[in-house]
């Protein structure tokens, strides 16, 4: 590469179009060098992005007294920085009342797609138990050949899988239910869904030692801690991909999400991947279990309800920039956030900067795995002028997401504003909006 | 799938032929049903794997504490289980003394590929600083257009990539150097390795920002703690996959890790990943740097010296069993363990039980990404006698992991047993044997 190529880099941003209403640039400029200024003039201009960097003055660095002093011991097990302290779970009921408990993950202050074990949502309904691990059974029974017991240390005698998915509860989002739009952040709208690796042994490596009575169909999964949680599963599914997980990013799983041992349904809604599994139990019908039947129902406008709606369906929402994180000014910023389908893997986000009048393309961060987290982002241009941005996510399977008008239509919605989102208002993948005004305000909107 | 074939699955992997020495199995039989025993006649025995369970009896589950009580409020950032606490990182220099530290990954205890934050490996020679994100500057200068300067908030608002990568001490494995094979575990041997997802900004973007003036060749980085580690790097690969990484398994850096802002170039040796990265200075030549020409230079029999030798190559261990690990009695096991490039992505890895004479083909758990940990299974029926475990890795670029004989015939050995490893012993990539006895005992052993 000649001089004069390295020379021409500096303006790369500033001359590249818009291909999309209120600034959203090609998704290839992100791909650097050579995609989109091949043939562009040298102007000698910085590049817009530079407005966020200042021009070195004098000596490049002044020692700060972390540069002269010995910092602290390495420890046995590491924790973020004091000045971190603020990127925590919000949770819904801090102490531990009766009831349930949710803690959500903070997703305009963490990036890429894994969510770190201690920022991972939690939904419960006991609190976290302490379990002894070296005394935890799990039971596979019914419709069996031959009835066993497995402890953490046979189960880690099996062969294991390692798969990233996400996890998200059938109540995330359930905020966009409400008919007027909630002044609320990312965090509190859709942080009921996170993301990790997760290895364990695969339910079907186990139904093999059982062996399985042709005439069963469903199992019923059920959790050792006190509310004793249990959910009919489709035995297809136990077949396919369904795992017994014992580690969660590389260690094991954390107290509140199933320690020693959880059901990982990849793609299904979160209750139904049962922490502190105790027991799988194999059945011809579904058990139409007290959580299934009344807690986790979906009423529809018509009075109905949806029974087993397994899936957690396509979504996406922008997480930078989002409520909180103020814009400083016109110029380039990089719009960045989070799509998934329990249906398989990300085919496409769009992105709006004028409330869906006209869209881009977003880059997808590879890999593009089945079933979890996919980053998206976008190269923007914004002017200082008022905008509303929104993400509109495409599976594989062709399943595209909705607006909030289409969704409730088909959904309905509360007729009074809840305090905390109701439980009972599940599965909501409605797009999202941000309005941006010209101070650089996030607001969540409808639009 | 009719009810004859389900109840076949109970003798699977009695009934799989060895591929190769003691007992290693088809790594085929992992991926299931219909693979290996589609023809097999059904037999009523259990697959051997049920040795590690047990049959039912009685009343499936008997109500432990944790299943009569509530549990304990969830926190705002959750920690391991109280019963995980042996799970820590190993330190060289528990209480901080002037020198290095060092902080070892358990990779027998942990799983999957992602090191979770709090056991990633640290190598440190001024401890953790405790530095002010909001003060923390970088400063990219020398050969450039334009110099300029970064806060953290500038940076967060350029384009940002997210990659999964490993990151490995040229120290790493520098035990193998000793004429007698150290009676140490996976985690004193190979324990300077990690692997995690990194989020960033490409150095290339910013390079692009300040310009390159076309006669720089080289970069020097320069953290911001005390020892201000300073590292030359090649400017082909300031271009290529350099990130200055600000998010570590989606949250912020860990202080020993780099908080703020580290350099990333992944596949190259762990300290020239500057951590606190300060100082991006354009050159022409390297800068022969103290860490460069005294600490991480490779003393070869010859009394050479390998200089900027930069890639981590291909290398692969066994982390179940491993010492430590007992096995319990004749039967199935799985072996698996860690494999990585610093070339790009793994291709094959092989197995041997009996010291190297025989080996078969690990499955390789997708997906397969380069530069990054790929985790090996292979299922292997122990028949209680003596064997010797080794893993032997090929990359894509076809580099093959050496024998350790092979390795120290090039490299040499040291003369004396080192109480740690010396730090002049870099680059070890030799396959490692692990010797199990009668009794299931695990030992290090050269074979």
């Amino acid at each position: 590469m000649g001089g004069s190529d390295r020379r021409r880099r500096g303006a790369k941003y500033s001359r590249i179009e818009a291909v999309a209403g209120n600034g959203l640039l090609d998704r290839r400029a992100l791909l650097g060098r050579g995609v989109i200024y091949a043939g562009a003039m040298s102007t000698g201009a910085l590049g817009s992005f530079a407005a966020a960097a200042e021009p070195l003055k004098d000596a490049p660095l002044t020692d700060a007294p972390w540069s002269r002093e010995p910092g602290a011991a390495i420890e046995p097990y590491e924790r973020p920085s004091r000045f971190e302290k603020t990127v925590v779970r919000t949770l819904s009921n801090p102490n531990g009342q009766p009831g349930a408990q949710g803690a959500r993950t903070p997703h305009h202050l963490v990036n890429g797609v894994i969510t770190p074990n201690g920022l991972h949502f939690v939904v419960s309904y006991g609190g976290a138990p302490d379990i002894d691990p070296d005394k935890h059974r799990l039971a596979i029974h019914g419709m069996v050949k031959q009835p066993l017991v497995f402890t953490v240390d046979a189960l880690a005698r099996y062969p294991m899988v390692t798969r990233v998915t996400f996890l998200e509860c059938g109540g995330n989002s359930a905020p966009l239910f409400s008919p007027q739009p909630l002044q609320a952040n990312v965090q509190a709208l859709h942080g009921l869904a996170s993301c990790a690796e997760w290895t364990g042994v695969k339910l079907s490596t186990l139904l093999e030692e059982t062996g399985i009575d042709p005439k069963a169909r469903w199992f019923i999964a059920e959790g050792a801690d006190a509310p004793h949680l249990s959910r009919s599963v489709p035995l297809k599914k136990g077949l396919d991909d369904a795992m017994i997980a014992l580690y969660q990013n590389g260690e094991r799983l954390m107290p509140a999400n199933g320690y020693p041992m959880r059901l990982l349904l990849p793609g299904y809604e979160g209750n139904m991947n049962v922490k502190y599994l105790r027991r799988i139990k194999l059945v011809e019908e579904p058990a139409m279990s007290y959580w299934e039947s009344k807690v986790y129902a979906q009423i529809l406008p018509n009075g109905k309800a949806y029974q087993f709606y397994l899936l957690q369906e396509v979504k996406s929402f922008i997480t930078q920039p989002s409520p909180g994180l103020t814009l400083k000014g016109p110029g380039l910023y990089e719009i960045a956030g989070i799509t998934y389908s329990g249906a398989g893997r990300i085919s496409r986000v769009m992105v709006s900067a004028d409330g869906g009048r006209s869209w881009a393309e977003a880059a997808l961060q590879e890999p593009i795995l089945s079933k979890a987290f996919t980053r998206f982002r976008m190269p923007w241009r914004w002017d200082g002028s008022a905008v509303v941005l929104q993400s509109r996510a495409t599976d594989e399977a062709g399943n595209v997401q909705p607006t909030r008008a289409e969704f409730v239509a088909q959904r309905g919605e509360l007729k009074t504003v809840p305090p905390v989102a109701a439980v009972l208002n599940q599965h909501c993948n409605a797009i999202t909006s941000w309005a941006v005004d010209s101070a650089g305000e996030v607001k969540h909107v409808y639009a």
